[in-house]
């Protein structure tokens, strides 16, 4: 983030319904045996549109953010697909975030942690750590649910980023309630980030924790107060393009050194162009919207 | 669960350490092409074992309930191994429930509802639903990120779970959160749950509704209040066994008819023995366990 002098963050959301028709042809036409059935041509598609998107706009992005919904739809393929997009990006030296939003209780949230952060154990062995560097948690369950993750966090320098208050309208639902003694519900959330970023080898050199928080570009008045709250935070912002949000309204999300967010963009950028050109089309974008953080985060 | 004459749920949290040693051995000396990596070969031995826990079992229980974690951190490997294991729980006619908790804003929510429970989007096709019957859902996200869910419950007759008082110590810390105006905000998720269930299409013939909740049998104070909101509702139960509930405890997460709860029980069926014995000893605990149910429900 610091080396690449830029808070974007390249989401990759991919849906068929949007990836430019020649790649779907080409499948069409040309399937090999890696892509032999319905599922797995489509996330060949899907891989072979990342991957030239990620290519692409990497000179321009710090970070890549894979939606694991859309990878995970197709089964096994899918996540063979996930697992080279993230490979791909990480030789490209981006950091590599699975938006996956997990969190359950303590025993399945260790499986949860030694599938992205940590090491799974096989028969023999355990795996090596995977090449995602940070995790979406949900923090719902509380302590338990989210301390797997944390060790993992110590243990292989990885970071998880917990949901505080997302970018959709029904956020409002659960996030906004307000609790007996004024706070509101994501304000408690967000106590209980602070309280977990804190915790022994988590706080890096440069003061910024390992465990970060998700906040909507859509509510730049809760990011301004939840910036206050959580001093030690990376901020992983989601909402800007077509979501509503435009860049300006991130401001907040930046601390006093001008650093401490990561502006996730997805569809505006991914689908900036539907020809042949589109991973062109895709890196133009994203150096449009580059230069117009750059001048947010130095406000 | 009315065919099967029981409440009882087949939890399965397959994890390596707990599986009888002699399936592993056989693996370490016998890889066949299926399992001939790391991954593969710890995929095969959460698969057999699994195939085998549900053969024995399967006359005792009326569902199966898979935790994704256990077989999403063997990445694509796990991912067939989750399959084949939900293809062959409904080969043997048990309702088959994919413990995810996933959430997510709606277009991210329409990849996870059509990976479990409606069709994905491919080349030239949508692919048929899975075997999955039922999901288990987290509701922070509110309105606009369950309703992608409950299309596919209208479309396709599924159903979900969604989390409304988990079983697990810290679930204290946010979801008994006192709201102004004197509700706990597992309350306000069970008002969510109950306006979700009544939609349109959603409510069976027997007057129960496609969307069910997840109540910890360890709070039985917690699942009597409840009850009472959410009369439609079918809780799934988890929290017996090994995380300390007694099936006693569940009496009232059952409705007047003694139906409307399926309790889930993991570690003490699967790891009721470590021999090679252990499918067997695993359909006796069920059987047990199946028996103790009875005299619950009927209370």
């Amino acid at each position: 983030m610091l080396q690449k002098q830029t808070a974007l963050c390249l989401g990759l959301d991919p849906r068929l319904e949007n990836i430019p028709a020649h790649l779907l042809n080409a499948h069409r036409t040309n399937r090999s045996d890696r892509c032999d059935t319905d599922r797995r041509a489509a996330a060949c598609v899907v891989y072979d549109f990342c991957a030239a998107v990620v290519e692409a706009v990497a000179p321009h992005v710090a970070a890549v953010k894979l939606q694991m919904a859309c990878f995970e739809q197709y089964g096994a393929p899918g996540m063979r697909a996930f697992k080279f997009t993230c490979d791909r990006a990480a030789e490209l030296d981006l950091m590599v975030i699975a938006d996956g939003k997990r969190g359950d209780i303590g025993i399945s949230a260790e499986a949860y942690s030694a599938a992205y952060l940590g090491s799974p154990t096989c028969i023999d062995a355990s795996l090596e750590p995977s090449h995602v560097d940070a995790l979406t948690v949900n923090p719902l369950f509380g302590t338990d649910g989210v301390t797997p993750f944390l060790k993992d966090c110590q243990r292989h320098g990885k970071g998880i980023f917990v949901l505080v208050k997302t970018s959709n309208p029904s956020s409002a639902e659960l996030q906004d309630l307000i609790i007996a003694g004024n706070d509101s519900f994501h304000e408690q959330v967000a106590s209980l980030v602070a309280e977990w970023g804190a915790g022994e080898g988590l706080v890096g050199e440069k003061g910024y924790s390992s465990v970060g928080a998700v906040v909507g570009a859509t509510h730049p008045e809760t990011m301004a107060r939840l910036r206050k709250l959580l001093p030690r935070a990376i901020f992983l912002v989601p909402g800007v393009g077509a979501q509503g949000a435009k860049p300006a309204e991130t401001a907040a999300a930046f601390d006093s050194r001008g650093l401490g967010a990561l502006i996730t963009v997805s569809r505006s950028i991914i689908y900036a162009g539907d020809g042949r050109d589109y991973a062109m089309q895709a890196a133009a974008a994203a150096k449009r919207i580059k230069s117009e953080l750059r001048v947010v985060s130095q406000k």
